[in-house]
């Protein structure tokens, strides 16, 4: 193949299309139940950081992820989750930094855990920054019905916690963006 | 970093672990409901080809994504989808081949479609003699209780269809495997 290699990347996405996603956010207690939070019609954004990634990267990948024409309209053709005024549910899943080595999987490029949720939290908030800005974003506890553009809003998984996931898709278009 | 770049593959997976899959194989028609298969306890493997893949690639490829230590077991620590003896969702994910020009994704480095086809449908072939083999396979209309080890199989999706997917997972875990 003649394309160029490209440099080992700092971040690597996975991006999913939703008319429905249930993220648990904090496992049930012994006295208490677990917790969840859901977005309707969206993208679901896996996001893993590796050794290296900065704040300073952040913003022109969130423009990237959130402008990427990665979902399909009712109509037909191809729109950014912002042109169709859907939601995002952000899941952090270090699980995608994984490089085979044997049959085992190591992690060694991932960013360490301190860093990594400080990226994460940076990460989901311009997320929500952009989304506001494009007039999706609605404050979290809003609600807002199924309907394409009402009510979209950003949700968040728990960074380190395991990621108990409920998807359900009219197709879920599933693309890899490395930055 | 101080990686070697890799080159371009040949083949792209994105791997989720999941409780539960259904996968639509054929939509609604006029006077008929849609079809669907549907996996318990196993690993969903998304699949796409490059151009370049060839059928000589397979087996290794196949042998290795079963025997990936990428499942997490219920008591703790990770298995292979084979060593879980869980079921395979094999869906065809042709937008995992795309790359960012500008807004759009391209998809000009993808398998044609009738290569395509062909290797997937090899693709799937190939995980149900290698489950066979490890003991796990049951022909496809067995059914089968959802407990681990049970009845498990592969399901696989229409190429070329829209997947019209449901995912419930316990945490998808999912990793990226190139070949």
């Amino acid at each position: 193949m003649t394309e160029k290699a490209a440099p080992a990347p700092l971040a690597r996405t996975v991006l999913q299309q939703c008319l429905h996603a249930r993220l648990q956010v904090a496992p049930p207690g012994p006295e208490s139940e677990a917790e969840w939070v859901q977005i309707d019609r969206g993208m679901v954004i896996y996001v893993c950081f590796f050794k290296g990634a900065t704040e300073d990267m952040l913003p022109k990948m969130v423009s990237a992820l959130l402008n990427q024409r990665l979902c399909e309209r009712a109509s037909g053709g191809l729109a950014s989750v912002l042109e169709l005024r859907g939601s995002v549910l952000v899941v952090p899943q270090a699980t995608l930094g994984g490089r085979a080595k044997g049959r085992a999987m190591q992690y060694h490029g991932n960013i360490g855990k301190d860093d990594g949720l400080r990226l994460y939290l940076r990460f989901v908030s311009l997320c929500q920054a952009q989304l506001q800005a494009a007039g999706g974003a609605a404050p979290s506890a809003a609600g807002g019905a199924g309907a394409e553009g009402a009510g979209a809003e950003v949700k968040h998984g728990t960074y380190g916690n395991r990621q108990v996931l409920k998807l359900d898709t009219n197709g879920p278009y599933t693309h890899l963006m490395e930055f």
